[in-house]
């Protein structure tokens, strides 16, 4: 069996600076031995090294990339499946692999398929901002917040182990969830919430709308702000759930549709408490705030 | 012409001490003559007498109630719309009126209807909160808000000017608008963004999805926290608006579904965009905060 490794001995690379990836480095900073970069972008290795964010920057993962332990993927999810994809000659000796992608089927199953010199799990912080890039990043952006881990073929539990302590160095709560699980809840909570934002910052993109507007539309479009890069990539590898959550708000919206267009007032009555006693309930259930640890 | 009123001599009364109303009296308290609360709840006749948020209260707007300049129609729609129709037996010498409802083409077209006795403006304070009652009732709730005017066929100068300083008194930005346009716009950034609010919350409505969920889905269903009998009321005032606010966003719906299915790369890639570009506009519209006395 592989050896326990200390955080205080872990050398860790981080593939993608973004405002996932560059908040990770800022909170692991000083916790863990060596912390390199890996991002395409000039100038955000640029920003990386002069903030000290990490110890060192590469464009690729090449083979100048000194040894590393644990290799973490948060750049948009068909850029890690292309990281994924050439491992076993970027990095022939192996490594513990993780990932922070926002939809996890693909990137579980392409981490299944690594050989047996990988150990990886896949992971998905349920955090984020309106604002993308390293720029935005924070060092309390998992303070709190839920981390979603879903095995792979290739889970071990030393990998298990390590990305627990990590996870818990960051301040995040750990849920283990099946990737097909996973991605058919986030379809819903996540995936489904940005497109509606997108939809109504779509149909009142004018002035005269802006200026009467206030929190309510200000909350409700919020999620429009997404970085299209990364969600492209959800919905090109999320596509089957994301259509299903967008066929239920549908038969939602056609419900609501006919009770105002018949003027139902018992059944819009209804349709409208139903809303607020599952807002209630709702509210309720996050202010509990139960240790998840799994569902 | 009618004498110019000063707030220290104004006896204003509020019919309705919800949210919006009771707010009204905390930020008006000590700056007008009297404020007298008219309330059918007597839990919250009671607390706004404990907590001196009114000089005195009284159930109806009977024949008990002293003389006042100044009648503020703080309830859901239709309440405020059957105080209208009673007014000239409830107050046959007549008094300046003004109101806070959510539409405004009903509630202008019977202020338009009143005897010369009565001059009236029709008004909706931008702002709100997903808690209703006296209880969540703030000095600050209209502090830096838009305050949307819409004049009817009984507007008097001097009412203008007085409801000018009282929605300066508190803080809030006044917009004149025309109440067709007035209940076109808000279908569009208020009665929509809540219709999806409360989509989203009816489908996404299982602990095992809240347990994941984040800040994301916390703030574009939060408007589904709104009181559903003022809710009630908007739809049943404003159906023809809003049916055509949802039908525009079925449209986006339906384009949206088609890239998604149609695994559409560039499509998508347009539409993603096209959401944030827009998005990015609203903030820097909105952060700029220009002065708005109108349209």
């Amino acid at each position: 069996m592989e050896p326990k490794i200390a955080l205080r001995d872990l050398r860790v690379g981080i593939v993608g600076l973004g405002l996932m990836g560059g908040s990770l480095a800022l909170a692991l900073r000083g916790q863990v031995a060596q912390i390199v970069g890996i991002e395409r972008d000039a100038l955000t290795r640029q920003l990386a090294e002069r903030e000290a964010v990490v110890d060192a920057t590469f464009e690729t993962l090449s083979a100048d990339v000194p040894p590393l332990d644990l290799l973490v993927l948060a750049t948009p999810v068909r850029a890690i499946l292309a990281v994924i994809s050439e491992l076993a000659q970027t990095r022939p000796d192996g490594c513990l692999l993780f990932d922070l992608g926002s939809t996890k089927q693909a990137v579980v199953t392409a981490m299944s398929a690594l050989p047996s010199s990988f150990a990886a799990i896949g992971g998905h912080p349920m955090c984020g901002k309106e604002t993308a890039g390293l720029s935005a990043a924070t060092t309390d952006l998992y303070q709190g917040q839920v981390f979603i881990m879903c095995p792979t073929l290739r889970t071990t539990p030393v990998l298990e182990s390590l990305v627990l302590r990590v996870i818990g160095e960051i301040g995040a709560r750990p849920v283990f969830l099946d990737a097909a699980e996973h991605d058919a809840i986030v379809a819903r909570v996540s995936h489904l919430p940005y497109a509606i934002a997108a939809m109504l910052m779509r149909l009142a993109a004018e002035e005269r709308l802006w200026a009467v507007s206030a929190s309510g539309f200000r909350d409700t479009s919020r999620l429009a702000g997404t970085d299209p890069r990364m969600m492209l990539d959800i919905v090109l590898t999320n596509s089957a759930e994301i259509l299903a959550a967008l066929n239920d708000f549908e038969r939602e919206l056609h419900t609501f549709k006919e009770l105002v267009a018949g003027g139902n007032e018992p059944g819009l009555g209804e349709w409208l408490a139903a809303a607020l006693v599952r807002y209630a309930a709702y509210r309720r259930y996050r202010s509990a705030e139960p240790p998840t640890d799994s569902l």
